[in-house]
C-alpha cells in the first residue's frame, strides 16, 4: 500500500468511527432534553456501548498500522493538513490503545447514572446523596489517568484530552499572574466612585419574549436554524452531531434577563465554530474538529461578552429589545443597560458570573479537582472545602450546596480537568478579538448597524476552517503574533470597566 | 460449552446487537421529531451504518454456531421460553443470512431517498416523479425476496417478515369470506334507516385542547408518562425505544376531534404492549418483542375501537370532554357522540377510515402490492389500477393520487408484504375482546366509571407477558380457544353498526 493509499483507508476508517461516534452524541442531546425520566438505565447501557465498540474501532491494530505507513514518508511533511491529521491522530491513538475497554465502558456507565443522580441531587440541595458518585467518578477518573500515564501528576493526562499538549505547570503560570490582577481590578471596582443599577435586567422578562429575542439575537449572529435547533435543559450545551445538525439548549429566568440571552449567545459562538469546521471534506478526521476546548470556549466567550456585553452591540439591539420587553425596559436607556449587563459582584453561579469574577469561579475548581484527584482531598469532604475556598476567594459564604458545589453538570459527567478550558477560552478570546479589531478598525460600527458578518468570516478565515490543523498555542501565535497571555484580557477589562465605573 | 452456556453467550450477543438496533429507533424518532432540515443526509448515513453493523453482527457465523449448540438439547425442549427464543432466532438468522450485506445497506439508502421524494411527491400530487422510486423499491424487495427464499410466490417471503410463519394463502383464506360479509354489511348501511351526524366531530377543536384531552385519555387506559412522551409527527407512530422509554406522536387536525384523539388511542395501545413485554429478563430475545405486526396491531386497534369507539368509554368521557371542548360539545349528547365517532361513510384515506370500510382499503393494497412484486403490474400504471379498483370498492372516484396511491409513507419506506398485517389486528382484536368481556362480565362497567385497568391487566396476563414466545395463530388458539376467525369482527360491527344505524 503507498501513504496515499495508507491515508485514505485512513481517513475511511475515521469516518466510519466518527460516524458511530456521532450516534452516542444524539443520543446524549436527547437524554437531556426529551428522554422519559424512566428511560436512563436504558440510555446509560446505549450510550455505553457506542463507547465501547468506538474504543474498539479506534483503537484497533488496524488504525496504528495505517498510522505508521504514512508516518515519515513524504505525504506528512511540513504543516499539510495531512500532517496535522496524522499527528494529532497518533497522538489520540496512543493515549487510547493505553485504555482498556472496560474502563471505557464502565465510566460511559457510571457517569450515565451519576448525572441523572446529579440532577436530583441538585434540585434538593443535597451533597450527601451526591457524595458516593462523586467519588465514583474521581476513582474511575484516576484509574483513566493512571492507564494513559502523564508526567508529574495524574491531572496533566485528563487536561491534555480537553486541551492537547497543554500542562498543570502551564495554566499555573497564566493563572498566577491573572488572579493577582484580576484581585486588583476587584478591588477598585469595590471601592468605585460610581455602580450600574443591575436591577435593570432583574425585572419580569417572560420566557416566551426572551425566546423571541434570544433567537432574533443568535439568528444575526448567524446560526442557522435550518441545521440546527434551540431546546430547554438544566445545564445548557452545544453539540454538533453531524453536516448540517448542530443544536444549542439554555434555560430561561423569568425574573432575570442575562441568563438565556448571554446563555444563547454562548451556546451559539460554539456552534457558529461547528459550523464553520470543513465537515465536507475533513469530517471524522482532526482536522475537521475543534483544536482545542479553549478554542472553543474562545469562540463561545467572544460572543457572548466581547459582542454581546458590547456598548455597540446594544446601541443595535436595545431598541429591538425595548420593542420586544416593553414593560421591563420602557425607562431605560443605553449607557444605564450597558452598565446592568457589565455590573460586577461576586456570586454563587460560575454560569451567571461577571467577566471579572468568572475566572475566579474557575481557579476553585481547578484547585479542587487536582487535590480529589491527588487525593489529599476526599469526596465526602468536598462541599465543605469549596465553602471553606468559596469563602476566601468572593468573601461571601455559599447559602447552600445547589449554589455550590453542586451546580455543574461537569464531574459527575465524568469532566474532569476540562474547567481550565474556560478560563483558556476568556483569554484567548481577549486575545483573538482584540486582532480582529486591529484587522477590522470599523468593526464597532459593523455591530452598531447589527452587522456581524466581518467578525464571524474573520473567525472563518483565521478559526474555524482550520479545526484542529494547528495546536491552540500555535493557533494564536499564528493568528495574533503572540504567545498566549493574559494581558489582553486585563487591558480590555480594565478599559470597559474604567469607563462604566469611572476607576 | 455446555448447552446453558451456549444459550446464555447467546443472550448476550443478542442484547448487545438489540442494543445496537435500538439506537437506530432514536436516530428514526429524532428524525421526524426535531432534526433540523439539513440534518437529513448525514442522518441517512447514521441510520445506513447502523442497520448494516446490525445486520452483519446478527449474520455472523457466531450467532449460528450458538444456535446449533443449543438445538435438539433438552434445554430448547417443549414450550419453554428458551426453546421459544432458539427457535424464532434460528427462522430470523436463515433469513436474514442470506441476504448480503451490500442488499440490505442498498435498501436502507434507496428507501430514505425514496421517502423524501414521495413526501415531495405526495405533496404535488405528482405520481410521475414517485414512479421510477416505486419501481427501484420493489426491484430491491423482490431481490430481497428472491435471495430470502419462499415457497409459491415472492409475497411469502415478505409477508413472513412482519407476521412470522403467515402465507398468503391464509390472508386468501381469510379476506374472501370477510369481503363478502363486510361489502354486504355496508350494503345494509347505505339503505339504513337512520345515520348519525359527524359534524359533531368536524367542528373547531383547538389544538392545545385536544392535546390535554387526549393526554387525559392516553394517562387513564394506563401509558406512563414518566417512561414515555408524546410528540407532533406527520405520520403517527409508536417506537418502543428501550425499557422504560416508548413514545408515541400524533398530529392534529383543529377542524376534526377523531384523527389525534383515536390516533394517540392507538399509538397508546401499541404503547402498551411494548411496556408489557418483558424487556427486562427477555431483552433482544424473541420473547421479549412483539410477536408480529398482526397482534401488535390488535393491542391498537383494541383501544382504539373496540375502548374508544365504544358507548361506555364515552359515558365516562363525554362529560370531562364537554368540559374541556365547551364550545363544540355544549349541544350534543351521549347517543349522538357515539354515532358520530362510529360514522361509516367511503373514504379516501386509510388511516381516518371507520371501522366498517378500513379493511377494504387493506385488500385493495394487498392485491396491488402482489400484483407490482410478481411483475403482473408495472410501477408506472399503479396509480391508475388504484383508481380502477378504488372505484368498485368504494364507488367513488380517486379525485387525486395524494388522496390515492400516493397516501401512504409503507412502500416508499420499502415495506412490502405489511399491509395484510392492519387487517390480522384488526380480527385478532375483536377475537381476543370478544374472550376479554366473557371472561369479565362487567368489562362495560368497569368502562363506565373510567377504569380500564382491568382490561389492560388482561392483556398483559393474556398477551403482552408471553412477547413471541407463541406465534401470532398459536396464542390467539391459546388465548381465545379458537382459530383466527373473521366471525368476531363481523359480529362486532353487525351488532354496534346495528344499534347505531338500526339495521
Amino acid at each position: 500500500m503507498s501513504p496515499q493509499q495508507a491515508y485514505n483507508e485512513l481517513v475511511g476508517q475515521m469516518k466510519e468511527i466518527s460516524l458511530l461516534g456521532s450516534t452516542a452524541s444524539l443520543l446524549a442531546w436527547d437524554q437531556r432534553t426529551y428522554m422519559p425520566r424512566q428511560g436512563a438505565e436504558f440510555r446509560s447501557q446505549q450510550l455505553a456501548l457506542i463507547a465501547g465498540m468506538y474504543h474498539e474501532r479506534f483503537t484497533s491494530p488496524k488504525i496504528g498500522d495505517l498510522l505508521s505507513q504514512v508516518e515519515s514518508t513524504d505525504l506528512v511533511k511540513g504543516d499539510s493538513v495531512e500532517a496535522a491529521n496524522v499527528r494529532e491522530l497518533r497522538h489520540k491513538y496512543n493515549k487510547e490503545t493505553k485504555l482498556p475497554k472496560e474502563l471505557v465502558e464502565e465510566i460511559v456507565r457510571v457517569t450515565t447514572l451519576a448525572e441523572t443522580e446529579w440532577e436530583t441531587a441538585r434540585a434538593r440541595s443535597d451533597f450527601a446523596m451526591f457524595a458516593p458518585w462523586l467519588e465514583k467518578v474521581y476513582d474511575l477518573t484516576r484509574q483513566s489517568a493512571e492507564a494513559m500515564g502523564y508526567e508529574g501528576e495524574p491531572y496533566n493526562a485528563l487536561l491534555d484530552n480537553y486541551e492537547p499538549g497543554a500542562k498543570v505547570s502551564d495554566i499555573e503560570a497564566i493563572f498566577t499572574p491573572l488572579r493577582k490582577d484580576l484581585v486588583e481590578l476587584l478591588g477598585r471596582i469595590k471601592n468605585a466612585p460610581r455602580r450600574p443599577d443591575p436591577g435593570i435586567v432583574e425585572r419580569n422578562y417572560p420566557v416566551e419574549l426572551q425566546k423571541i429575542f434570544g433567537e432574533a439575537v443568535a439568528g444575526a449572529m448567524g446560526y442557522d436554524f435550518s441545521a440546527g435547533r434551540l431546546d430547554i435543559t438544566t445545564h445548557p450545551f452545544c453539540t454538533g452531531i453531524g453536516n448540517g445538525d448542530t443544536r444549542i439548549t439554555t434555560r430561561y429566568n423569568p425574573k432575570r434577563l442575562n441568563d438565556a440571552l448571554f446563555g444563547i449567545m454562548h451556546e451559539a459562538g460554539h456552534a457558529l465554530y461547528e459550523m464553520g469546521l470543513d465537515k465536507k471534506n475533513q469530517f471524522g478526521l482532526p482536522a475537521g474538529d475543534a483544536t482545542s476546548l479553549g478554542i472553543h470556549e474562545s469562540q463561545s466567550r467572544m460572543w457572548e461578552n466581547q459582542v454581546g456585553r458590547s456598548k455597540a452591540f446594544w446601541v443595535y439591539f436595545l431598541p429591538q429589545a425595548k420593542r420586544i420587553f416593553r414593560d421591563a425596559l420602557a425607562d431605560v436607556n443605553l449607557d444605564a443597560f450597558y452598565g446592568a449587563v457589565n455590573d460586577v459582584r461576586p456570586s454563587y453561579i460560575r454560569v451567571e458570573a461577571d467577566e471579572g469574577t468568572y475566572n475566579l469561579h474557575i481557579m476553585l475548581r481547578f484547585e479542587l479537582e487536582r487535590a480529589l484527584l491527588n487525593k489529599e482531598l476526599a469526596a465526602k469532604d468536598a462541599a465543605g472545602e469549596w465553602r471553606k475556598r468559596f469563602k476566601s476567594y468572593f468573601g461571601i459564604e455559599v447559602d447552600k450546596d445547589s449554589n455550590g458545589i453542586l451546580q455543574d453538570v461537569h464531574w459527575s459527567a465524568g469532566l474532569v480537568g476540562y474547567f481550565p478550558t474556560y478560563t483558556l477560552g476568556n483569554l484567548f478570546s481577549a486575545q483573538f478579538f482584540a486582532k480582529a479589531k486591529a484587522d477590522m478598525p470599523d468593526l464597532t460600527k459593523q455591530f452598531e448597524r447589527g452587522d456581524f458578518s466581518g467578525l464571524l468570516n474573520w473567525l472563518r478565515q483565521n478559526i474555524h476552517q482550520h479545526g484542529g490543523r494547528y495546536r491552540a498555542n500555535d493557533l494564536a501565535q499564528r493568528v495574533t503574533g503572540q504567545t498566549l497571555s493574559h494581558k489582553p484580557l486585563m487591558d480590555y477589562l480594565n478599559a470597559k470597566y474604567g469607563e462604566i465605573y469611572g476607576i
